[in-house]
């Protein structure tokens, strides 16, 4: 077992290179194909492009479409990937075999289970949440909310008050448990009771958990969940996504989306739907096999790790990139927007600033790839199958070279009032 | 100009060979990666490999993801895939650029035109279908249906009722234009006429249309319509779909899968949902870019060609095909299942076996590679950018071998109950 914490306090890029070098997860760094001279701090929007996944892809490709064609539904296992991707995540998430599919868009999968959980919770109008929630996650509930009628409330609170909220109307508690923008992660198991204790379900995004954080859905008796593999799965853009439905909740509800490979016996051709068992009623049409490659190969690449192992280095770094901008960019506006408690971290750091667009321009410019997102945070993702601490150090170093450098009364650092 | 007629009558292989030397659409067959010693008949399932989709992934691979990785959304294009590709599906059905986009599968697109149809309709309670209709088509009604709270009715009734089922009671038409068992194909300006004769809106899925046949949607004053992406154009295993949204009634409503793609301004991360204008609103999460990107080199190969010679070829080769069994097979219990009358035929021949589920499986081992479809169906999906009129002549001659050879005495060839 790696301990980051007896040299946590490096003083140069040099410690850091031995913290590198000593690093139990070093190995899957050479298991990434990334750009050279980049410091990639983006992989919690798009994950890293796995070295296995050229390959895997090309034989996607010649082989598999292109030689054995329609035979390979059954012949190269396509038809199965939904549910055998799926239970590869459940690996990760603390969830068993025949809990997990893959399948549709992160966006989708919260309708799916979102009209589950209102179905079993019929007297009950309330969908509770919180305003700075990711908004497709919104989105979907206001979309659904329409369709049945407005009989339905999204009710967006302040993370403060959801307890006070959990009451006996709330229906579902829909929370994404790590927050996209300040990287703050909720208690699950400690909110899930409090929900269970008003009589409601919960709906949890998992899109900035999975891979990032050690998950335990069963453990907290979690009800439904969604996430994203395109992020810290390093699944490819837009790689299909996943959703968890307790084996508890799975045979009680019709999912609306019943499209033909949620079916029963899709091959029968039978006018009538009548849903599978299971998860697998959660599946809807055709999966989009090329993009699903990618995803297994991302998500097969931590199945040689684990989850604690990945926790840990993940807080080495942010506690690093903490400490340094403290150490190092003291006095210029920067204001930590991410929990200082470990506890309550996920796998990214992020700051206010006035001028947090602009400084995410030149630090782009500089090759340190972050993310701004309105109206003034500055986002840094942790990734520790591939950052490293040499990245945190020269990002920091790049940070405060241009928070040194630069007077924002010049005309090309004024604030960008639209967003792009 | 090519006319096959001419010669639409040939009583041998080489006549075959002469009629493909000839064939206008001849240089298209080198833009596919083939199986050698394979006559694939099934691209109406699983469209084959382009050439240049190889080398395309890989640059979406290496390049845009690997090198390039976040900043592919703009400098890649990635961002305006869904209409990028849209505006070309478009030119092939006769809609124009602003009415197409390439999102999620048929399935969840029919979902969505749907429920917009039923809005637009409120005061109209029956979707009218066909029970032979492709499954899933109906199992996405009864999904919406459900959750409206079972206030329409789903009718399905035979082709020949269709017209006197259309009143004051239907909302909308919901059809697929050419028919997956039989490859009958619906006269889409008539009953587009008769629907909206009788007030009602029509949604037509093109699954085994788009690239197969000539469309004209706003010359026929469609409304709605959904269409499959790895059928006839070619865009891979499970490739994104498409739909189509008439422009008269883009912005009369909310369609209920609203993700954060289909928003005004999705990077403003407003918690309330505003629809983007236009079809955009109909893009739900983030599309799958490797997948989609095989799906733009498949519908680019129709760019470079037109609709009215793929017809022509497609109606030779399956007029050689009907002659040819008619001429060979006669006295086998094959039956046509497909319409001798070229203008109700979409791009495949069909008939009826009592053991087609074993004469299919005997062909497949000899490299004539169809489907069969349950019950009693042998189906030849004829993709006239690369099928070849000797392609044809050596699927019948395989098939006459079968018939003649076989007694379905045998043990392995008792009827098959189980359905794969």
């Amino acid at each position: 077992m790696t301990t980051y914490s007896s040299t946590l306090s490096p003083q140069s890029r040099n410690d850091c290179r031995i913290l590198d070098e000593t690093d139990e997860l070093q190995s899957m760094f050479s298991k990434f194909v990334l750009p050279a001279g980049i410091v990639y701090l983006d992989g919690n929007s798009l994950g890293a492009l796995p070295a296995a996944s050229h390959e895997r892809l090309n034989h996607a490709i010649r082989t598999e479409w292109g030689e054995r064609l329609i035979t390979s539904w059954l012949r190269s296992g396509w038809m199965e990937m939904p549910t055998r991707i799926g239970d590869k995540i459940a690996q990760l998430i603390g969830a068993s075999a025949g809990e997990v599919v893959v399948t549709d868009s992160t966006s989708i999968n919260v309708f799916k289970t979102l009209a589950a959980a209102l179905a079993l919770r019929p007297d009950r109008a309330v969908i509770l949440s919180t305003a700075d929630n990711f908004p497709t996650d919104l989105y979907m509930a206001q979309g659904l909310a329409q369709l049945l009628g407005n009989r339905h409330e999204l009710r967006l609170v302040d993370e403060s008050e959801i307890e006070q909220h959990l009451n006996h109307e709330t229906a579902v508690l829909l929370l994404t448990h790590v927050n996209y923008k300040f990287g703050r992660m909720y208690d699950m198991a400690a909110l899930t009771h409090l929900a269970h204790a008003a009589g409601a379900l919960t709906l949890w995004d998992l899109a900035h958990s999975a891979g990032a954080v050690p998950l335990d859905l069963n453990a907290c008796d979690a009800d439904f969940a969604v996430g994203c593999g395109y992020k810290f799965l390093n699944g490819g853009p837009g790689a299909p996504a996943f959703l968890f439905v307790a084996r508890r909740h799975q045979d009680a509800f019709r999912q609306p989306l019943s499209g033909w490979l949620g079916h029963a016996q899709p091959f029968a051709f039978d006018p009538l739907y009548s849903p599978a068992d299971g998860v697998a009623r959660y599946i809807c049409g055709t999966p989009p096999v090329l993009s699903m490659t990618a995803l297994e190969c991302g998500v097969d690449l931590f199945l040689s790790t684990n989850m604690a192992d990945v926790r840990r280095k993940s807080l080495a770094l942010s506690d690093l990139f903490i400490t340094l901008v403290d150490q190092r960019c003291a006095g210029f506006d920067l204001r930590l927007a991410t929990p200082r408690d470990p506890a309550m971290r996920g796998s990214q750091v992020s700051f206010h600033h006035p001028h947090a667009y602009e400084i995410m321009q030149a630090l782009i410019a500089t090759g340190v790839v972050g993310d701004f997102r309105a109206p003034d945070i500055l986002r840094f993702g942790l990734t520790p199958l591939y950052t490293r601490f040499t990245d945190v150090w020269d990002a920091v170093d790049s940070l405060h070279l241009i928070l040194s450098s630069r007077s924002w009364d010049q005309p090309q650092f004024r604030v960008r009032k639209s967003v792009t």
